[in-house]
């Protein structure tokens, strides 16, 4: 009956329609108008991106596979070295270690007192928390200001908010982001330890922590975890925490194992149609459309290899 | 080591600092200031209330009880809806039908060519997803802007965004909140069907849905359930769904069998404290300090009664 299936409509309408925020009415439906899935859909081949192995992360759990795409272009010096790790297997074996409700879920390794040696690696280096404006390249703005920074958009796939007059750019602290845990000095992480976020945006974060990635497929193996008990939502008991079985580069993998998916550019004309249909929704469900898309409310759309 | 804590410090700061955000530095740390959890250490007892038994409601699964605080401000006649509804026992044997990622959890009756009957409640009410600003009591402003609405703010422990030139308010989709399914009819819910949610704030929902209170305790229960695989994350089978023992009113429950919480009053200066904590945090741990808090990254603190 009804219930059962409310909301259903949100995702799922069709069509076209031109009405403004203001005239939406409770008693004087939307028209229908593209969704994102109607986008998604009709997006040419063009408008998508493979994503490249060489920088695609595969996190192994005896659930499944989750599929992290790094970002070089924001962190170089420490998405090569999460590379060199995954390439001497320092994570196989270790944990999900931390799973805090509306915030992070963190893996590395628990054993503060026996800490697993890291090999090729280095251990520590230089903070990456932003980047120069002008190496940040392919960025797309979007129209809407933000609670956090003075401009906000996307970049090669990623969220991304930017400060012009100190000349810098950081990829924001969006649900599924992945970034490097790290003590209270700056250049303490080298991304032995990494957390994707599991809630709302903790966009305080921005700035303050090196972001290497984002979770493109898989995010509910992170997200429906236990959380931990212990202060910060850290496990307290080994046992409560998830094995990780192998983290691998997808170059390294052969080829029929890998996960082929794609990415919307976030260049193109059809990231563009996504981020109007979700600023407009029509009719017959949405009642009310805000005209307005928060950055982290963009979906950054991706899709199995064709 | 460094790893296994990192973050850790970015809840457990103390003392008191003055720097504002353009002097933040990576290499030159923030001072320390007062963190949230000092502020809710050194609210005095006439910042806090306690939930209000008739208007408290107790979802139970059999891993625990979620404790949602309703709105009847917002929702007269959908609140007093959903108490007739818990005392018929509606909701006693149903389930969690839904658990769609980064987006809503949500129970209710799975069947929908048997569905449950409604005995003494209504089983449509018309819709209430705005109030008239000058029925919103309480509210006090937030200062920061907000993509989503004019206004935003706090009325009575609820978040809250107003529309002044509609001269109308609602409760804001945050983390945790709860709204009232419905189909595309605006008045075809009734409380038979609720959500809450899950994920970053769907805050295109706003003004879209009767929104009815808000999780205050319990949370981890329903946003660490296993996905629905299901279309919109609708479970498709009825051994998938997490059942619902029973809801109740706190009123109908034995005293000591009660949940003893208390909420922070977002009217009071220690309410201010904690959102300046969350706008300012300070070192050791951060580096940057972005002065702002986005509405949903607000903590609104709940406490066990002393």
């Amino acid at each position: 009956m009804q219930n059962a299936m409310c909301m259903t409509m949100t995702l799922t309408l069709l069509a076209a329609g031109s009405l403004t925020p203001a005239q939406a009415r409770e008693d004087k439906p939307l028209p229908p108008r593209p969704t994102v899935a109607d986008v998604v859909k009709g997006a040419p081949a063009s408008d998508w991106r493979a994503l490249d192995p060489d920088n695609t992360l595969y996190l192994q759990t005896a659930a499944g596979r989750v599929v992290i795409e790094l970002a070089p272009g924001f962190a170089p010096m420490h998405v090569a070295n999460i590379k060199a790790l995954a390439r001497e297997h320092y994570f196989d074996g270790l944990a999900v270690i931390r799973s805090q409700d509306n915030y992070v879920v963190q893996w590395g390794d628990a054993d503060e007192k026996n800490p697993k040696p890291v090999k090729t690696a280095k251990s520590a280096l230089a903070a990456e928390f932003t980047i120069p404006v002008k190496n940040d390249k392919g960025f797309t703005r979007l129209a809407e200001r933000d609670v956090y920074a003075a401009q906000v958009g996307h970049s090669n796939g990623f969220p991304v908010a930017r400060d012009p007059k100190a000349g810098v750019a950081w990829m924001a602290h969006c649900y599924g982001v992945v970034g490097v845990g790290r003590d209270s000095d700056a250049g303490s992480g080298s991304g032995t330890s990494l957390y994707a976020v599991n809630g709302h945006a903790p966009r305080h974060l921005d700035r303050n922590i090196t972001m290497v990635g984002r979770v493109v497929s898989g995010m509910p193996l992170l997200s429906t975890l236990p959380r931990g008990t212990g202060p910060l939502g850290f496990y307290e008991k080994p046992e409560q925490a998830t094995p990780i079985l192998a983290v691998s580069i997808a170059a390294d993998v052969p080829e029929a194992e890998r996960s082929k998916l794609e990415v919307m550019r976030t260049d193109s004309a059809s990231f563009q149609a996504v981020i109007n249909a979700q600023r407009n929704r029509g009719g017959p469900w949405t009642k009310y459309a805000p005209g307005h898309v928060e950055l982290c409310n963009v979906t950054i759309p991706v899709r199995e290899q064709k």
